[in-house]
């Protein structure tokens, strides 16, 4: 995987977490690097997104270094925004960076007080371990209840020479769209000016992070920020900025699929596509909802073809359609034609429904096109084995 | 419990389901009763509600007899109107009832045919069997992943003599608020007018199955009716209507509420409370997140005081509230103040959170009043262990 260029990576482990495991990771980039960035909706919001959104308005959205914690998302926390400003300060004085350029993401349980101490205690060590080839190592630093760590990468060859492009993501239950789901760092090379970056990470949020559900839940701390600092001295021509773009998405898209992938307890991957909605928007309302049936998530994981609970969560969804003119297809077999039964071989169709990979397709018949494709995954015992002793 | 008096029951096994248990129940007004209605709100509807839709507009609201079948949720069938239309008939003409006089009901998998033919073939057997004693025999019949029969009874004494009101409803899973959530048939022998009936009715659901949530899906096939037969002779005073409201209210709210202890593979029964919202809407909303939240659901079930989850899912709930100013108790034990941790015994609380009875109480300080009360479940290994295997 070819790494966009002027960035370096560290991790250690700053005993944050209680098994040794590296809980600090840092991202930075040798240029001051033009950032886009989304944050989660929830009316709760971590100390380190209040941080975020205050630095990168402090900054014009310059920025020179990302400091990451797992293992304590520093959320109701009393000394919150005193441990998040005072890491943020100590990483810039190391790196001798205006404090503004900094951002601090965090991850873990919440309402936990999080040491500060333990944090700047490891800066050294961590700023000393700052490397261009320990881009995995900070992707493995970030993860919490993660069973694999997850990065993407991608690269665009321009007119003046390629840009490349590698995000890294963690995250795996509460995780729900509408938000900028879970923490995820995406990279790039590219010269892009901060107004084309931020329409850039809207739209690709809007594929892939935003297309994703696995429990409905959403957190505190959701942060998904795209820099760009130019390194690869790559400025794309106007009409080059909708491929660096396609990178961008696909990108965000491969770590969204990844997050799904790695569902807590999840066993199958499934994705949803709608079609012949009234619009995109109603496409991806009726995608989620059957993405969020625990229902539908229930009989995924059993493979049983119970369609009727598809049609069901469907009709909750809150848009208009006619039942009479929807066709479903679970791996690629037509289980209902215009709302009805049709005769499928439910033994064939259990077999293929216990794929790793499962396919639900939900057509609306009509000259409407709006389409949505969602992901997400089936919904096992071991979604409580973890969730119900996450934090003792 | 007492009875309202001039109903008869009925409930046989008519092979629709596939173990040898009633399966095809009946409820009889001697007298024409008033009757109020409320369904689904699902964009799908079964065959039996849009039935029940007709008929009560038919018949300006006038019931003489409920048939109800579990097994098939006859929805999604190609027969389904002509086989709800051709029980009802075939009732209609053994009881020497108006067709629009006879509503029916039904519950089970959905987008496979139902057979008429079973059920017309039970028909004299299920209308022999007529008695004022079999109230619990129907209530077991309409029963499907139900582990307990759910009924309810309550007794208003008036200036002119005593008014009973008797119900039974099932559900366990596919419950959400915001319908009319499952099969529910509460009975009563005072005579109320239909648009009085209509008023309590749509008061009484708002305070109990409005208030219930087991995993967020609702029903294609959700039916509350409400009937008054006046057969106690009784015809409260106007005054009196506010107390004959109450005991109908507290019927329904003990039955959402065994809803709730009954959900599929609940071990524990959970009430949410929450006060000092901006107004009773906002509090009901809230509460919802919290109680559709899997992850404070999952938490409960592992007797884990994560209360982060519950003040991360109250920020969901697209309501504004200052986080500061949030207080969350759990067993009564403050674990939560002013969104910030303060210290409790975790051994304690999570000894205390073993009980079946779990109680949430989420406050806002501050001059608003707005509070509501939630019902809902922990979610077990025993939810997916059903709903991975319902249809096969």
């Amino acid at each position: 995987m070819n790494l966009p260029q002027g960035y370096a990576y560290s991790a250690v482990y700053a005993g944050i977490r209680q098994t040794e495991r590296d809980d600090l990771a840092l991202i930075v980039s040798g240029l001051p690097a033009n950032a886009a960035a989304v944050f989660t909706r929830n009316r709760v919001q971590a100390a380190p997104v209040r941080l975020c959104r205050r630095h990168l308005a402090q900054s014009k959205g310059q920025v020179g270094a990302i400091l990451i914690n797992a293992g304590n998302a520093n959320c109701a926390t009393r000394n919150g925004d005193a441990v998040a400003l005072g890491t943020a300060r100590e990483t810039a004085r190391m790196l001798k960076l205006p404090v503004a350029q900094v951002l601090t993401a965090s991850t873990g349980v919440i309402g936990v007080e999080l040491d500060g101490g333990k944090i700047t205690a490891a800066l050294p060590r961590l700023v000393n371990g700052l490397s261009p080839d320990r881009f995995e190592d900070a992707a493995r630093a970030i993860m919490t209840t993660d069973l694999v760590m997850k990065t993407a990468a991608a690269e665009a060859r321009l007119k003046h020479g390629a840009v490349c492009v590698a995000g890294m993501t963690k995250g795996s239950g509460m995780i729900h769209p509408n938000m900028a789901t879970t923490l995820g760092f995406v990279l790039t090379d590219a010269q892009l000016p901060a107004a084309t970056l931020r329409a850039i990470l809207k739209r690709a949020v809007e594929s892939s992070y935003n297309r994703l559900s696995v429990d409905g839940d959403t957190s505190t701390n959701d942060t998904l920020l795209l820099l760009a600092n130019g390194a690869s001295g790559v400025r794309p021509e106007t009409r080059e900025i909708p491929r660096v773009e396609e990178r961008i998405a696909a990108v965000c898209q491969q770590l969204a699929r990844s997050i799904a992938r790695d569902g807590e307890g999840a066993k199958k991957f499934v994705t949803i596509e709608v079609s012949g909605a009234p619009n995109d928007n109603a496409a991806a309302r009726l995608a989620r909802t059957i993405a969020n049936s625990p229902l539908v998530k229930t009989a995924i994981a059993g493979s049983d073809p119970n369609w009727g609970r598809i049609l069901s969560a469907a009709g909750n969804a809150g848009v208009v359609f006619d039942p009479a003119k929807t066709d479903i297809r679970m791996q690629g077999v037509v289980v209902c034609r215009g709302g009805l039964a049709t005769p499928f071989s439910e033994t064939e169709l259990k077999e293929k429904l216990d794929a790793p990979e499962v396919h639900i397709r939900f057509s609306l018949r009509g000259k409407s096109k709006g389409e949505a494709r969602f992901w997400t995954c089936d919904l096992t015992h071991g979604y409580i084995d973890i969730n119900a002793s996450y934090r003792t």
